[in-house]
């Protein structure tokens, strides 16, 4: 049982219909939704802290959530963080830092903090982080809402923040000496940008017919829109934009992924959006900075890649914390 | 540094002013105030899944968030669950009964499960239980509101959860030919009752002026309300309405709580509601089923209770994650 058969299990087993998007889409009564996301964050399993500045893990811990308000076309207004404390954390200086890089995140896309709890978890950092946000009724951009024909379309180059996390993973084994620039990706993976004002312009132009936030990665994230429409996809390896900062790491380094493509379709974390588009909306897709990568097709056991001319099926690899699970 | 020092520095230094309630009130455009509340859960520090049917953690998780909601006078609408979660629990019948318990609560208030997320923790189970509710625009009862001369009321009696727990904790040294019924208390425990129904009368009628719930302790909590409304307190210990479940159990079982008086007051989780309200309403408050155990007093210096017409000042005992950590 993987995470996401549990999670179609779950809202099967209890009708809780109101799950499985980037946000929680909640009707209020006054002309606009009100969208919820929490994220949940282990030391050790989602951020490591000896990797990165102390700043740094709180800056992504809410840039997740807002990513995924981000991916409903939503606006970002609050923000509760709950966190399970070891005691060697227990520290104002740790803590400080921690909310200083949430705080400066939060200031720049107008979030304001509302609240959280504290618990103890003796061997691991835990943090989650909410998010509300509102967009006018109905008019979120949901996973489901992928036509036959339209484009598929990122938001950004992908690949950088997995690049990243290698780089950080084999620290011990780099070769300095071949010069690696590490700053690009390195930073990809610490600190992402949500793509909020992006995600806003592209509900309000109504360009996406359905969109997604590129957490997990390009395949995994892909197929869920596609089984959420009901639809399949051929995507064109050529058209995936590949960060350039890829081209920099030492292949060895880059294991297990075989090549930078690889990389982009399955590392996950970039927090681009991915989106789908009417066909005649090329132009306004690519004036935007996006890229066409592919197209959706009606046959839903269709989910392909064309590299060179030659078709292959495209699995969906990207991150699941429970993949090797019984 | 123990949890409320840090929770005061940190709204001071980050100006965090929306925080510090038992819920974030958050203006809505509607006429209604949203509220919202996060609890974080850690398996062996909040509960243990050796002493609770699965049901049972779910139930309680999910009530402890509601009984926030109640604490405002506000009407519940939502939840979102947050979940870390070992491999040893990685299956779908364990999940499946946390989320019975979950779902029952949620429907016996009415109460829509609207997402959440999952990672994995390998220690131990952490569980992020958010819930939104809402109640009229600026109607909240809040901590602050209490007056002078104004009554110290609790809806129901207590020190039963803190029994419960003792019971459980003690289990290996019950002495079972005393014949302890320990029903009662380990229900208190185990399953806690949110009290919406009386909560959202109590802001109706405007008969709260100031309240909070019980899950720290009298002791603690109360001092929440005085310390927010600048406040004092007497408390008259023969008026506090103990749980006479624990009149059934040892005292040796009991300890470290001196007396059922000290559990009552210091004992925590019974989720009951504290409240003030205007000393003319004495009857009004008494014909709902609630107890008159004290009022408020201007000095915000003075916190005393007296038992057997002699004062001693309350220390604020109940329950805090870090306590002894400096």
């Amino acid at each position: 049982m993987n995470e996401f058969d549990f999670l179609k299990k779950l809202k099967q087993n209890f009708k809780f219909d109101l799950a499985g998007d980037d946000c929680a889409v909640l009707p209020s009564a006054n002309g606009h939704d009100l969208l919820v996301t929490a994220d949940m964050l282990v030391e050790g399993i989602d951020f490591r802290l000896e990797w990165a500045p102390t700043e740094s893990v709180g800056h992504k811990s809410l840039a997740v959530s807002l990513s995924d308000i981000a991916a409903m076309g939503g606006e970002a207004n609050w923000a509760l963080i709950s966190m399970g404390i070891p005691d060697r954390l227990w520290d104002q200086d740790f803590l400080f830092a921690f909310y200083n890089g949430i705080n400066g995140l939060a200031q720049e896309f107008g979030v304001r903090i509302a609240g959280g709890d504290i618990s103890r978890c003796p061997e691991r950092l835990v943090i989650d982080s909410i998010v509300l946000g509102s967009c006018p009724s109905n008019s979120a951009v949901l996973r489901s809402g992928a036509r036959e024909g339209e484009l598929i379309c990122v938001s950004g180059p992908l690949g950088g923040a997995a690049g990243g996390l290698r780089i950080l993973e084999s620290k011990a084994r780099v070769n300095t000496e071949k010069g690696i620039d590490s700053q690009d990706p390195i930073s990809r993976q610490l600190k992402p940008t949500p793509q909020l004002v992006l995600g806003n312009m592209l509900r309000v132009s109504k360009l996406a017919t359905s969109m997604i936030d590129l957490s997990d990665g390009f395949s995994s994230d892909l197929r869920h829109i596609c089984e959420q429409s009901g639809k399949g996809a051929v995507v064109y390896g050529e058209k995936v934009p590949i960060d350039p900062c890829l081209e920099k790491i030492d292949p060895d380094i880059l294991l297990p992924f075989g090549s930078p493509l690889d990389a982009a379709l399955n590392g996950g974390e970039d927090f681009e959006l991915l989106f789908t588009a009417p066909a005649e909306k090329r132009k306004d897709v690519e004036d935007l900075g996006c890229f066409v990568v592919g197209e959706i097709v009606s046959d839903p056991s269709t989910f392909e890649m064309i590299v060179e001319g030659t078709g292959c099926r495209l699995d969906a690899a990207g991150y699941d914390h429970f993949r090797d699970k019984p």
